[in-house]
């Protein structure tokens, strides 16, 4: 897989995705669903109906939209649905009705710091419905009678949602999150579910896939719970490490949000590589968290789920408005979190531990074009990155582990690993 | 009770105790305990008899003082027992005899540095006697013959204390311990009972004690080992925190010395305490010890027992003379101090361990009040201090813990626990 | 013994040895081993023939040098042996040939960073003929043929090595062990020899010996391997404490090299010497390891091997050059390398564990000279060295973590056992 090929293919698929509208349930999830299944037909896709308990929360009733706008005194169209999704708040119930401008007000939404902006709002759990307009629309609005038209439905149907089992040698699984239920956003959110499908597609087209992979494409919050109320065992059994993949589609500095616990595996693995392979990567502390990781990390649950993002949702101007678009991500930035990724994957497919097989140094002389044979007194053949990882190979630490304390990349490592596997100086445990 | 009443009662107390002759034994002791018995009527009295052998050391004789006096050369009396206490070395010998300058200078003590004060100088375990004298006054003695009276007695009798027993839900208890062996000096030592007293009676009007309190008023060193020889088995078994009152009297910054363990539970709830409640308190380390801590903390003792002070014994140049008077501390410094003792009970009184009821984020918004309906861009309903408190119930982190995680005040969680547990949101264990 | 004496000592040892030509085997050794029995004459000296297995290693033929040199087309001697046994590559061939400069002078070895010195060289493990030179010498050297004459002989044989065992009244034991393999010069590493040689006759003389002492003096890398591919079964049930000792001659700073455990009781003791004894040591880790440690600590054998050092291997310009010789090292600087070693010993030797014999403080003014019986301002009689040793005696600290706890050093505890121990204050346990 080229570079220019991948990051197309991840800049693409968020510009074919941006227009659908996205919520808890509804139809614009579907069309996002089965987008991604063309990705990884190893996909699953799953509905669970209105009324479902899960946990303390219930599933909610699936909730469409056909249109909706508002018309002023001087007869425009405003706050059109059709030409961007936010405009409509979230969960909007049905309405057809003429009402002075006095009432209107108190349902239309904007952010007077960022005047061009369309701000993004929902109301899930109460019935409410709103508009969502920009500053500078909102101030040329004057007295009047307005008529307001939404077309929505708030029936009973069902909460869709997306999962990718992919087995691997092990019953012990790595587990990838990310959630479909924003409308038209590129950051926060399409930039999650790009690159949660084409690493799906990665693991997929692995050769040896030492771990098994479950992958989920859900609503957030709700989306996570009830994904949980069904899996937590299986979850809890077997999931050694985790990422709530979110917000990783601009070009800025990584940055982490560490599990609950803190010192998993998932953190261990997540730390070596950003610190390793991202230059000035920021970290933030479980109390910022935000996403499903609350649910993951939830006392009780307790899974190993910690996030490598890019600029985190809610540290930039953008969040959740209209300016989130495609503008400000990039195809370099979607690639650089992808290939992030897939170096925690793979850091993680080659964590072993391992034990030298011999008491005291092997002679490595003995192995071709390992080590000169002429000691002087700028040649040390006794010290090197090869003799300083055996001697950590003392069936305790893993393979991150040693990395960290001889400070070396896990790749360079893995490098020598086969020679020393083969000539018996080393073996897994 | 109102902050001026308390203050006044504080002040009042030191002011009257302040002229009786305190020593490890005698009438001043007596008088001292009575006094507190009518603020706190669960007070008992003890008297335990001279030669009593407490682990290595041996009660000792009772000593009371009816007079002591110099007479000049020049017919004036001077030092005078009954003006200040202070003049009499404590444990001095009876003694009416004349003697020349030189002999009688052997036997006077005064500070240099400090040439208006008179300071605090005892012989408990050899018998001596002497006199302590400003150094003003030292340096207008001529030679010549000194007539020297000492009406003391030292004498088979008590070493007398008191103990208050306030029992609580549980057997596990908070002990308090004060000393009552100091003449007349005010911060060190009649803060320290001044609190303890109206500590005790703030507990014993409690309508909820969880714990039971063990609070004793004992003279220094010997006292605390007597009362160890006689307790230290039942106090091993319950006591999971104390606190050694002492140096509570001034308006200046508070310090903290630790327990010998240093992270027991009364170190950790004092310090949430001073770092919360308590600008720019001072830390003392264990080596800076000097009180009855040292026999709590010995090891085979081993009671986690540390002291919240304002000016530390030794760290203030009025310490043991007398200058360490009335003016020396203030009513609002000693309000200070028992307000920070309050929250330090208050805080282990509610310092329960809780645990998450359900699975997974509760859906907050069904509680009435607690939380907006409408997800905004600056409106996250999802994070803030109830569901990071809930987030901590792991079962393991007990309130205080949490509320150090979460930088929040512990009476700031306080306030919200009960609608948590009337919603069936968490549950104590 | 003497400061001066000792110095001396140290001194003359490494300048009648320096001479010698040391290998992996041969007769040097075996003559440094003979000069070293005549100091503890406890040393046994043991012969392991060439070809014994050790681990992954092979003890390799014996290697002796009658001469070496080459004649210029000048007809002028260089490179001579018998001069400076440093011109010679260890374990060269014999060879008896005459070729032109241009094929010699892939055999010629210098550096030209100090073009004065000529450096060290080996080829222990492929056959191989070489010598070594000065820059400024080699630069005269012009065309034409040369004589090269190795007069050497390669044979099966023996690796020679010595070992001393000195019985202590306990069977645990402290391990030290240098090499012997290096030929002329002084801080690498005839200063080790010298060094432990001496701090061996100092053990050997002890009237009271609570350990067990293995002293080895071995090649370096080949001799460690054979010694624990012999002895490590032993040495992992018995031995508490061991130091690799190297590079202790000249007057510079001391440095450390930590275990690779890095906190075992070796590492404690010879860091709170370090701390106390020697101003400004440099720590290394054990990445910078470069001596035998490499086998003691090797996943495995685990032995708690460290090493306290003057300026260590490779780290001076001198290094592995003919500049290393009698001038770079002194006799204070062995000297107070050695009294370093014994500061070590001593404090293992006096490391047990006390348990304060009474609860609560003792009286100690009931111990004559101890205390002052007044209390004054300015004198706490109940605060001070003996009553912070005693307050740590709790049966789990040792007394170097006390003596680190305290702030003293380990003799000015020492200093107050005995009086404590006869008083039945504490015991050990």
């Amino acid at each position: 897989m080229k570079l220019k090929e991948m990051s197309d293919n991840l800049y693409q698929f968020v510009e074919d995705l941006f227009p659908l509208n996205r919520s808890l349930t509804g139809n614009g999830v579907r069309q996002t669903l089965n987008y991604i299944k063309d990705i990884i037909p190893e996909l699953n896709i799953y509905e669970i109906p209105t009324g479902t308990k899960c946990f303390d929360w219930t599933i909610p009733r699936e909730w469409n939209c056909n249109d909706a706008y508002i018309i002023t005194p001087e007869g425009e169209k405003i706050c059109e649905f059709k030409k961007n999704n936010l405009h409509l708040v979230g969960y909007s119930i049905p309405l057809n009705k003429e009402m002075p401008f006095n009432e209107l007000k108190k349902h239309l939404y904007f952010l007077e710091k960022q005047p061009d902006s369309i701000p993004y709002i929902t109301s899930y759990y109460k019935e409410n419905w709103g508009f969502c307009i920009s500053y500078n629309q909102y101030k040329k609005l004057k007295d009047g009678i307005y008529k307001v038209k939404i077309d929505t439905t708030l029936e009973n149907g069902y909460l869709t949602y997306g999962e990718v089992i992919l087995k691997g040698e092990e019953e012990k699984e790595i587990f990838l999150s990310t959630y479909i239920c924003h409308p038209s956003m590129a950051n926060n959110e399409l930039s999650g579910p790009a690159i949660t499908s084409y690493l799906a597609k990665f693991i997929s087209e692995l050769k040896v896939r030492r771990y098994t992979y479950r992958i989920i494409f859900i609503p957030e919050t709700i989306g996570s719970i009830m994904y949980l109320s069904k899996n937590h065992d299986v979850m809890k059994r077997n999931v050694i490490s985790g990422f709530q993949i979110t917000c990783v589609g601009d070009n800025n500095s990584f940055s982490y949000l560490p599990s609950r616990q803190g010192n998993s595996l998932a953190d261990k693995v997540a730390l070596h590589i950003l610190e390793n392979y991202c230059l000035n990567f920021k970290k933030y502390t479980y109390l910022d968290r935000g996403s499903d990781e609350r649910q993951y990390c939830f006392p009780g649950i307790d899974l190993p789920v910690c996030s490598v993002m890019r600029t985190k949702y809610r540290e930039y101007d953008e969040y959740h408005t209209s300016l989130d678009n495609l503008e400000y991500i990039s195809p370099q930035g979607l690639f650089g979190a992808y290939k992030t990724y897939i170096n925690i994957i793979e850091a993680l497919e080659c964590n072993y531990i391992y034990m030298a097989n011999i008491l005291c140094e092997p002679q490595l002389n003995k192995i071709d074009g390992l080590y000169s044979d002429l000691y002087t007194k700028n040649n040390y053949p006794n010290i090197g990155n090869i003799l300083n990882f055996i001697t950590y190979c003392d069936g305790k630490n893993d393979l991150i582990d040693i990395s960290n304390i001889i400070n070396l990349k896990y790749k360079d490592i893995n490098n020598f690993i086969g020679l020393l596997i083969q000539n018996n100086i080393i073996r897994k445990i």
